[in-house]
């Protein structure tokens, strides 16, 4: 009986904030939406927006209440356009101190993007042939923050945001907590490709088509995005310094398997230690992120569903 | 005409430093010695010496020389006993601070190694499955660092030491800037198994026969230790914050592809920038270690090798 | 001409954001107003309001606009009841990690206020004459914060918010960049008392009777709070990690020497590494707060004043 | 009986650590010395040694076993020529990253010492009248750390070395944990005036003659440097990032607190959190400091002396 929505918007965000929503969804249905990139341009790359990766939304989820979970499948993230573009230097905030100094002037680079062969090349540099796989993501998504916030779409924080995290791609699914009624689900700054850490400041920079399902899970509390593809279990952490981001994500995920999974400290803890994965999103913006990564494989027979089936009555 | 030496240790180090060299080798070499483990047990398991990463070595190579490299390619290295042990639970610095008060009491964990299933498991608690596939590594190997300096097996810098980081396993080829004359090779810390970040304060720490080829590259100028396996060219920047080791180890990485692969800023920026993966390697040492990582493939090609292959001649 | 305003609040904000203003100053004019303290408890010690350091306001100053600068002049700070709360353990992030395990549970402080002796002093334990001396102080105080944010009052940024630093206490003059018209003033959390950092996560905590004076510079370009008392200048950098704030607040120092007294570079680099003091202001908030100061009789002659005395025309 | 040893340094050394005593001395004994600048300069301004802060000493304090301590008086600090030098910009990393790329480049800067009017000038720009006061101070000593290791000069830990605090000045007694027999205690690294921080790298760098009392506490467990001068008690944390020589100077105050002068958590606590003051040692080197500071007149009536008096009997 879930429905899917087309959504064409025709204003945008630069906060996470209690704005007035766009549309309302029920649990279950699908929505397909077009977001600018980060700069305000849309699939004609005309800037139609101020820059400072300007949301699509936000939709009111029927149902999310504070405590609840939303729960965002990334269904098909495409491109809207076949140009994007970075910075063409790494920013001086991830290089040693005394090498900023030697840093050329910053500029913009613009990246064709080759669907057919799946990459994106260099235009303005024919003598060196760059390549990069295309692999869209989200970069800037999240829920409306508690307590009347309104957060920049320049960082992040336990409602999701800017966190640049290339794990935010098709085929995952990622968990938000509910803070406010509706949720107030935002989305935006499509990436084409992204290296880990975003450390020019930018991946390649995209408007994008996008699918998504929005569901509800009642009643499961947690304090930072958590999510999952085919092969992981992850929870992003958000803050600086880059260590607070692994501590959230850590401490995260240990509660995810303890108190979700219900595994007793003295597994959750040996076996995420000598298992874990980390993913570095991003190093760039003033909250950086964090992925703490399990493989499911690793889950031992005795540990409870990681997504609560039956919800707690109330 | 490179010979292989086989090397029985009699005492071993908790310092990097200008030890007396227990060997000589030639460039081209290969060594096949024996490590304790972390707390100083051998085989057998019993502790010959005190704990605190006891370094077998150091190992002179003939003709290294300030400003050249050592070669440490890892051919083999093989548990040397059926039983590992760690930590239990993770480490308080990489728990959120509200959580550390809620932390047990610490334990030591005993794992099992099943070498023919390549697993390691819990013998403790058979109720519970935990399996953690065996991967064999290095925690803790460098050279002599300069300047008189007897640097802790318990740290790391430019020299190695105590990286603690997955990519330092069979099939990779690790370079170290030389310090002293000789160099001063030193090995141990052997790990079944690790987790990133090595939160528990330990892998799955062991005792191990160790194969390796130790070579020279004369007059290659580098500041933090490279490396190489089948798939990536990595680079290891060691320091806390986690910041500063992605500092090191991102600039570090740009200096190879522009100096040693001669990319021009323009390209090794924005291919490094958008391809760029990083790992994790300890955030539990005093100095963190952070491994900064890029595709073979994603080398143009126009760039020159990256191991020099004719030194420049002196 | 300047008028003196008495402003009784009825309702109180826990964001610095875009909220409608309760009162219109003019510059120079005086204001004396009322707070209630961080757990929204008023002078009779009800708590009126909920807890996160409610704010009174906002108050907008005519004339002001996006560029120019609030000037906020601390005149009185008096605390409206005669006790005050903190809590009793220093956070377990202020201490090193294995050490947090150890603390006792939270627990909250009274500390009586004897005006009189100038003290707070604990009555619980009367075995144990702990005397700290009053030296009211306001924790959390700013303006509207640009492109339509509503910031915390946990936490702080370039538009004040939650600094918790010593120096925001009678006699100091507080330089705001404004972001929106009107400036929106808010002001709250009065302490009647702090340590350095604020590691017990709260000073003495107290409602508090305020007088101040609103007044405006137009077209003064700055990126942090600026301030001066007696003997210091001062700027105020809100960031973790704390060596960032650190960064924040050394770089506007050297901007203001710069750009407002115009010494040029070789004059103002040495002239503050050499004589430079900082005060840690807090180590516990979302944002830790460092203040950066330079004594104002180290001003070489030649400096121009510190506050533009004939702002550009325009 | 104590005796007073005038020691006139033959060479110097550049770590810390198991080096062959010069001298021995009794607890209570004086010595007078000569250290060289950062830079191995001698009082003639000849460089004699190469540059890194070269040590005088160490010197074997007669019975200071491990798990002493070793008390060190500052009693005079003079200048032994009358011009010191310093980097003439702050260190990039002390900067905002964006700011670095305008940095001019390094240079070094020749103060001139006027010891009549106690302030230290600048020659080369006689338009700009810069005038720092004198307060000679010693950046880099200590004790020789444990384990075998020697650790650089160029950076600090719980054995000491190069602090670069301004505490650590004439009228203060510093105490350091004993880690070898004699304690071995090295000195060096004088400056002339220091801004807090060290942000330019460097104080005015200084050739000086040294008086100092050596003393000893036997079986007084300390982790830290602690310290006191004529107001203040204080304790030295050295670590990178800043926050973390916060956590362990912090941590180590509450030990002295708790376990020195035995008063309860719920006393040591709140005392400390309202009545702490910080300062920042350096932010430069290797391992920053960071000073925690009591008023000695903070001490409630009950406290255990600061000092141990009778020591233990063993």
């Amino acid at each position: 009986m879930s429905r899917t929505h087309e959504f064409h918007p025709q204003h945008y965000h630069r906060t996470l904030g209690p704005h007035a929503p766009v549309l309302e969804l029920d649990p279950g249905d699908e929505l397909i939406t077009w977001t600018v990139d980060a700069r305000g341009h849309d699939a004609s790359g005309r800037q139609i927006t101020p820059r400072g990766n300007p949301q699509t939304g936000p939709f009111f989820l029927r149902g999310a209440r504070p405590g609840d979970v939303l729960v965002l499948e990334l269904l098909e993230l495409e491109p809207s356009r076949d140009w994007g573009f970075s910075q063409c230097f790494v920013d001086p905030g991830i290089l040693d101190p005394d090498q900023a100094r030697k840093l050329p002037e910053p500029k913009l680079l613009r990246w064709e993007l080759d669907r057919d062969r799946g990459v994106a090349t260099v235009a303005d540099w024919p003598e060196w042939d760059i390549q990069v796989p295309l692999e869209p993501m989200l970069g800037c998504f999240g829920v409306c923050p508690p307590q009347g916030q309104a957060i920049s779409t320049a960082t992040s924080g336990p409602h999701g945001g800017n966190m640049d995290c290339r794990l935010c791609a098709p085929g995952a699914t990622i968990y938000l907590p509910v803070f406010e009624p509706g949720a107030l689900f935002f989305l935006g700054d499509g990436h084409a490709a992204q290296g880990d850490g975003e450390i020019l400041g930018m991946g390649i920079e995209i408007s994008m088509r996008v699918r998504v399902r929005l569901d509800l899970v009642p009643g499961w509390e947690i304090r930072w995005p958590r999510g999952e593809n085919a092969h992981w279990l992850f929870t992003l952490g958000n803050a600086r310094p880059l260590m607070q981001a692994v501590q959230h994500a850590t401490t995260e995920m240990l509660d995810w398997l303890q108190r979700t999974m219900e595994l007793p400290a003295h597994v959750a803890h040996p076996l995420l230690g000598q298992r874990v994965r980390y993913q570095v999103g991003n190093v760039f913006d003033p909250a950086y992120t964090m992925a703490c990564m399990l493989s499911k494989e690793a889950l031992p027979p005795g540990a409870k569903p990681w997504r609560p089936e039956h919800p707690p009555a109330e």
